[in-house]
C-alpha cells in the first residue's frame, strides 16, 4: 500500500522540516542506510518547554513524541523524495526529559514508535527502540527522538 | 568454537526472553544488521528498581548489566534460532541509573561486554561501547542495555 | 584533498589516542562500519570534571567535546592507519553533563561535528547527530562523544 494513502486515511499530515540548529546532517545516508539527526517535538509556533511527570502527562508526552516521529518523517521525506523509498525503520532512539521519579518512557515513547506503524505499516514501520529517562534536553525540550531508516 | 559449548563450559544459562513493553520490534532485522531493543535486568520474578550510588553497589550493578546482556540474546536467539549465526557484536549502550556522583558506569557496563565476550569469544563479542549515567531509566530500572549485531 | 593536508592547513593535530577504560572494543569494524566507543575530553594530563551550566562555559563545552572528536580520531587512525579511508562519518552521539537547568547541548556538540567537518570536509565529514544532556558521565567527564563511520 502506498504510504501517502495510509497517511490520507489516517490523517497524517507531515509538518514543514523543521530547521537546523547546529552544525549537523540532518539526514546523513551512507550506502542505503539514513541516520536521521535527533528532532524535538515543536511544531510550526508551538513550543514545548519542561520534563515529564512535572509538566507533562503520559498522554501529553505520548502526543510529543508522535510530533518528534512526525518532524522526522518531513526531515527524511526532503531528503529522498518519496517516503515510499523507505525499506525499514530499523531504530530510533526516544530520549524522554524526564523527573526523577518518572518512570512510563516507554508509554511516551509508544508516540513516536505508533506513528511509524500507522505511516508504514508494521512490518516495515515498528523499529527497534529505547527509550530513556535523561535529566534536560535542548532548549529544555520535553521529548527527542532520533532514527536510522533503511532507504531503496 | 560453538557458542553453545562455550556457554555450557561457563554455565551460562540464557532465561526467557522478556515480555515486550510497548509498540517496537523487540529485534529488528535489516540486512543482517540486527538492531535489538533495550532490555532490562530483570529475570524471571526478580525485579530490580533504584540507582547506582545509593542502591546498588558497583557489584551489583555488573550483575544487573549482565542480566541486561541476557535478556539481550534471550531475544536475538528467539528472533534467529541459533546464536552461532551472531558474526559480530558490533555496539551496546549501556545505560545506568545514576546518582548524581556515581562515576563508574564502565565498571557496572563491563557485566554486559563481559558476558558478550564470554559467550562468543573476544574478537566476535567485544563490542564497541558507550556507558553513560542517566537520572532515570523505564520503571524505575538500574540498568537498561541496547545492542547492535551482524548476523550471518 | 588529502586529510593530513587539510588537518596540517587547520593546524589540527591528532593526540595519542586515549587508554581503554574497561572490557571493550575501542573501534569495532564489521562489513566497513566503523563503530567508535564513547570518548572522553581528557587529553594527555589534562583532566576535565565537572558538568555544564555549572563548572564549565559553553565555549568551554564546545573546547571539551572537540576534545572527544580529536580523541575518537586518534582510535581510529590507529585501527585503520589512514583517515583518508574515511568515506562518511555517519552518526555522533554528544552527551553532555548538564545542571537541570543548561539547555545549550547543541552548541556544545558544534565543538565536534565542527571539527569532523574541518578534517574531511563538509560532505564527508559532517553526520547526522544528537546532542542530549544527562545527570552525570563516567569519572565525571563533562562530555563524552560515540561515532559511526564508514571505511572505504
Amino acid at each position: 500500500m502506498n504510504v501517502y494513502d495510509r497517511m490520507k486515511e489516517k490523517g497524517i499530515v507531515l509538518p514543514p522540516a523543521p530547521p537546523k540548529g547546529g552544525l549537523y546532517s540532518p539526514c546523513k545516508i551512507v550506502e542505503g542506510w539514513a541516520y536521521l539527526s535527533g528532532c524535538g517535538c515543536n511544531m510550526g509556533d508551538k513550543v514545548y518547554k519542561g520534563t515529564l511527570g512535572r509538566d507533562f502527562t503520559v498522554e501529553e508526552g505520548q502526543m510529543l513524541a508522535r510530533n518528534c516521529a512526525l518532524n522526522l518523517l518531513a526531515v527524511l521525506e526532503r531528503e529522498i523524495g518519496d517516503l515510499n523509498r523507505v525499506k525499514a525503520a530499523a531504530k530510533i532512539l526516544v530520549l524522554v526529559a524526564s523527573q526523577n521519579d518518572f518512570y512510563q518512557q516507554p508509554e511516551v515513547a509508544n508516540g513516536a514508535s505508533g506513528l511509524l506503524a500507522e505511516v508504514f505499516g508494521g512490518d516495515i514501520g515498528l523499529p527497534a527502540r529505547s527509550a530513556i529517562g535523561v535529566n534536560v534536553l535542548p532548549g529544555n525540550l520535553p521529548v527527542e527522538v532520533e532514527a536510522v531508516f533503511v532507504i531503496a
